[in-house]
């Protein structure tokens, strides 16, 4: 972000947003591949100059996209002492995964090649990585104490319990694209269905009351 | 598959198999795009006409390596009476994905980029998932009825159990790919564990029992 205060830098700041917007739209509908920076400047409506002014370059704009992704979705995952909440904010953590996925879906699909090349991109990758499945273990942790859910028997764990969450979630999208139209809002609303099979047995009778209470007030 | 028969014929077919082991390795530890039919030929130590008259070109290896990778895994999902040996197929069957998942691996990683860019090989990898899917279901249902497994609550079905299992299972070691060290036996190894947190909640205390003893014997 730039530093510069006042009219000017805001007005920097609405371009930088706006060439983020445009890259994303882009890379969502034709792939990071196919589109380049001059690209993305025509769809913006600026000079390849003013582009390069914000942007070193076509990596420097996907980490940029990966950092709005990753912020957008930090902050969701503190467990409160009241059980009930805490249900209401697994479900609505749940919705917002799903369509923050489908914003950034080009890096769903794209994320094991776009590492591959940019080191730095697979650093903040694995960082978020391991900061979000600790998030989820504290949190399955708090819902075990609340008598909520029930760990998988030894040698399982809540953290396996995380991974295997976290991989159908990540998946969902990349596999509607090969499988099945990736643009129907039903079948892209499914993957939020696929984590509850993986999830609902671990719920407690208690559990899955509170759950399906938060679901009928929702 | 070439149809002439007689010595010449089976060294055809000898060649034709050399060259796809040489692209599989090359594939796996460079990627598809880093790799030419010119490095494959080089790999293989033979001529580029030479392997021009097995393969138009690199997709047509890349669909023949899906084949191979299809076939392998074939006719392993068929139950049967015995409800142990069902379970002891499945066990079999979790490793055996385990192993093909690694020696595919650059398949497993670039999916979604290879699909895109080649419409025969999405329709084959498409048509692959159904029948796969399909007979996962069958299997499930069978266990169902063998008082092993409880399909999960409604509005969830053992279907979204095989896709959910299908997820973790084709996600891991792309994710190991970019979080962990993708060589280590140990970590491959865990994508079974992760299925199994998926599944064994879903078995009955009678198909728990019946899995621990196939496990005790294998």
């Amino acid at each position: 972000m730039n530093s510069r205060t006042g009219t000017a830098g805001r007005k920097s700041e609405l371009t930088r947003k706006w060439i983020l917007d445009v890259a994303r739209g882009l890379f969502n509908d034709h792939g990071t591949s196919a589109v380049s920076t001059n690209h993305i400047a025509a769809g913006a409506g600026i000079s390849p100059g003013n582009l390069y002014y914000h942007f070193e370059n076509k990596k420097d704009i996907i980490r940029a996209l990966l950092a709005e992704y990753t912020t957008a979705y930090e902050d969701r995952w503190a467990p409160t002492a009241d059980a009930g909440e805490n249900l209401a904010t697994l479900r609505e953590n749940l919705a917002a995964w799903s369509e923050l996925a489908w914003a950034y879906r080009f890096f769903e699909r794209e994320v094991l090649a776009l590492v591959r090349v940019d080191p730095a991109l697979r650093d903040s990758y694995r960082e978020t990585y391991a900061r979000r499945v600790g998030q989820y273990v504290a949190f399955g942790e708090q819902l075990e104490a609340q008598g909520l859910l029930r760990a998988p028997a030894p040698p399982g764990t809540i953290h396996d319990l995380a991974v295997a969450i976290w991989l159908i979630g990540q998946g969902w999208l990349p596999f509607l694209d090969v499988t099945a139209d990736p643009r129907d809002p039903r079948q892209v609303a499914r993957g939020t269905d696929l984590v509850l099979v993986a999830l609902t047995p671990y719920l407690t009778t208690k559990g899955r009351r509170a759950l399906e209470d938060v679901a009928q007030r929702g």
